[in-house]
């Protein structure tokens, strides 16, 4: 396998969205709402978390099947149903979402509220029902279950209202985003060790690169707020200061959250390290290394 | 346990619902998603699924545990998130449920699509973390997707939608309402003999008798939004003819949807005496029976 990120990415993602839009296809009747479906599923996604989930369990040595697709495929629905909800009227009223417009812009709230919903259900069906011993499953389920639902995103979503125009805390700013996108973050690397390895210290040790990882992409969005070329991140910069956003940039200012984001990106390089170091092999150049370094360019 | 319906709802309907509570309280932590989620759950629901699925363990004379109150509180909490989304503007825009403000008039709409989520969410969370084998966790998570999802409720949701203001046929709205209602209300019967038998000659027939169960809820529900008592069923009568609805009264008159109802009441029983020829008690008066009743009354 690849270790250069845009080369790792370019192999696996077809095969993520073909794991996808076969169980979508294969469990559906209502033509409208599995379109629907897809065109958020397929507008464009970076897929960061389900090659995250892949990146850990090839740093295991393991062979990529199936049974790894379907649980990232899962994640990635997940995370698009969250996208989906988030940009309605009611939530963010947002228009576009990676150039395109939102689902609801195209399929109107109802059909978009629907389609959330469904990826959200079909998401546990399909790790429910993909070739895995149960324990597994009921093991990934609630992992699941637990980063995405009322007491991971969905909490961390609910902050995020709640602090909007109110004056939060750099505490509670950290709080609600390692709810918001830490959880499904620290899942994709959660679920590819449990997929993988017993070791419960190679597990601690990257569940910490996961934390770490899941800050540093948070500061970094802050920061492609204000330095970002609009063009590369593909929407509109200077959002976040014009809505009075809390931010870390907003807190700590655009070098005090530079700091902050390399601060985050080296304990994620240490705790890796140590896994690496536990594995027996401390110098090898993994995905996950990989993944860093690509998240690393600001 | 007694065999009297109302008896039999005022004797569980508490123990259902302290599982929902107990289970939210304990892992969650956005006070107001918590209090928006059990706002809905405590809005005098009915507890028709979680009775019906209690009710189908009973009927193998099995005594009810834990296990069987977190399958039936997963259910009623499906069901429940269904009818959060179902009251938003962008759907059925209701602003009163079971003469209660709906949630999105308590807590505005954003708290009401997170609710909905959440609940969702956390009844696959529910699930895989009750005392039961792992395979039959894993059974019941796919059973209940399946029922919820993509090809079931939602699917005819999307249908039911679709529908609105166009000619289509009896058909058409039988299987919208079969998946629409009647895969929740057949989940509560095979998740009730799931958790109880391997005998796949009375499942079967016990899944007919959730059919036509459901297909009898659906109609009498048609029926009594023309023949009902206001301050029996808890909201205005006439709003399916007020707008211009395809029901079963619309499509057979008043009398043949009464007559469709008993038909399918009948082929309910007929369903259900067989599953008890089949267990040996061919004269036993079970809460199968008593839910039947309780439905036949207009």
């Amino acid at each position: 396998m690849s270790l250069n990120y845009k080369e790792f990415a370019t192999e696996q993602i077809p095969l993520i969205d073909q794991e996808m839009m076969s169980f979508l296809k294969g469990h559906n009747q209502s033509e409208l709402l599995v379109e629907a479906m897809n065109y958020s599923l397929a507008a464009g996604g970076k897929r960061f978390r389900p090659l995250l989930l892949l990146g850990t369990v090839d740093f295991f040595d393991i062979p990529l099947e199936k049974k790894h697709y379907s649980v990232a495929a899962s994640l990635e629905m997940i995370h698009t149903y969250s996208l989906i909800h988030d940009d309605l009227p009611a939530m963010d009223d947002d228009d576009l979402r990676r150039g395109k417009p939102t689902n609801h812009k195209v399929y109107g709230e109802a059909v978009a509220i629907l389609a959330g919903d469904a990826l959200l259900t079909e998401a546990f069906h399909l790790v429910s029902e993909t070739t895995l011993d149960s324990s597994l499953k009921v093991e990934l389920i609630s992992l699941l279950a637990k980063a995405s639902g009322a007491s991971g995103m969905i909490a961390g979503q609910m902050e995020d209202m709640l602090g909007e125009n109110k004056q939060i805390t750099l505490d509670e700013l950290q709080k609600m985003h390692s709810k918001k996108t830490g959880e499904l973050i620290k899942f994709a690397v959660e679920a590819g060790v449990t997929l993988s390895s017993d070791n419960m210290e190679v597990k601690k040790n990257l569940v910490e690169y996961a934390e770490c990882l899941g800050m540093a992409f948070q500061v970094k969005d802050d920061l492609l707020d204000v330095i970002g070329d609009e063009a590369v991140i593909g929407k509109k910069t200077g959002a976040d200061a014009a809505h009075d956003k809390n931010t870390y940039v907003s807190f700590l200012g655009l070098d005090g959250a530079k700091e902050a984001f390399e601060s985050y990106c080296n304990q994620a390089q240490k705790s890796l390290n140590q896994s690496k170091v536990l594995l027996g092999y401390p110098e090898k150049e993994t995905l996950l290394d990989a993944i860093l370094e690509e998240l690393k360019v600001l």
